[in-house]
């Protein structure tokens, strides 16, 4: 086989890994643990072989499916409050904004994230690094701020971060049908504002 | 039938009534929306017939599971805080220290009820009521605060109530394995104490 033949049958793999991905997940959001195998093959266009080549098992894929919302809600959010590394304000406000957003997009994935079913396929070095994973986007801008003099410095980093990625939940929980994300933004950005502040 | 005979009957009516809703939301925390009638009924040591006269059908039981749960929950916060009506600190607390413990005791259930499959099953006046009721005992300490002077007027009585609820989510779901519940209390009564004050 040629260099390039390698090379190719590599990208494929990687893309046929990243498709499975993907409609595992919008699976995943329909069907939640019922997902099954078979239709995410099919769904791919690829066979259940290749499915199993990917993820050694049911079990492999389902914890698949929750590191990769886990990395791509991080990222989006990470990408959100990256310019405002020097401006605390615009920083919490994009990180509110972008929190929301994530919210609305990944709802019914994190709804069955949730369960406890899921939950016990992960062992506690997988749960930590996850959990790291979901803070870190908020215990930045905390840290930023703090060190911009802006924010007290007796701030627990990781209480606030949780307050932050709490708030930003239930505020879409339970005000999401009856307030636009756009005017909640606005009002949880004055709010937890006011906590952070000197 | 003699008045006694029939008082008695519908004693046990309730009280079947009662048995298999406690039955049915320790069933649906374990299965979630996989609960089956059948098992309901004979760890309650009743007849399906029994259930089914109780609750029409299925999505009756399972929406009489959720509402029992909103109401238990709420219940037992507005139990915590009522003594605190002149003490918004103490209020608070108090309201976290609920609030986190109702987490840890209806964990599973929580997470079952955040399922799509689920929440379509209620019609949105129904939705609206079970907000009301959850936000009620958050809503209260913050309106105690104002009326006493301790909390700042301009709050915004929703807001404020959904991000205490989602901060103690949000601690508990991120933080409630790496500390103890007690000190996640007193530090998220801190934090969240310097938003509210004027």
């Amino acid at each position: 086989m040629s260099a390039t033949g390698g090379l190719s049958k590599r990208a494929d793999a990687v893309s046929n890994r990243a498709r499975l991905l993907v409609v595992a997940q919008a699976v995943f959001a329909e069907a939640g643990l019922d997902l099954e195998v078979n239709d995410v093959a099919s769904r791919a266009q690829l066979g259940v072989g290749t499915l199993y080549r990917h993820f050694g098992s049911r079990e492999d894929l389902l914890r698949a499916i929750v590191m990769q919302t886990v990395e791509d809600t991080q990222a989006q959010i990470r990408q959100a409050i990256q310019p405002y590394a020097d401006d605390p304000r615009a920083a919490l406000q994009a990180l509110i904004s972008a929190g929301l957003w994530v919210q609305q997009q990944y709802r019914p994935l994190f709804a069955t994230m949730r369960d406890q079913r899921l939950t016990k396929l992960f062992d506690s070095a997988q749960r930590e690094a996850m959990l790291t994973l979901v803070l870190e986007p908020a215990r930045w801008v905390i840290e930023r701020g703090i060190q911009a003099g802006v924010f007290r410095e007796d701030l627990d980093h990781n209480l606030a971060a949780a307050t932050i990625i709490g708030a930003i939940t239930g505020v879409f929980d339970l005000l999401g049908k009856s307030c636009l994300l756009d005017e909640l933004e606005q009002r949880l950005s004055r709010l937890l504002w006011t906590m952070f502040t000197k």
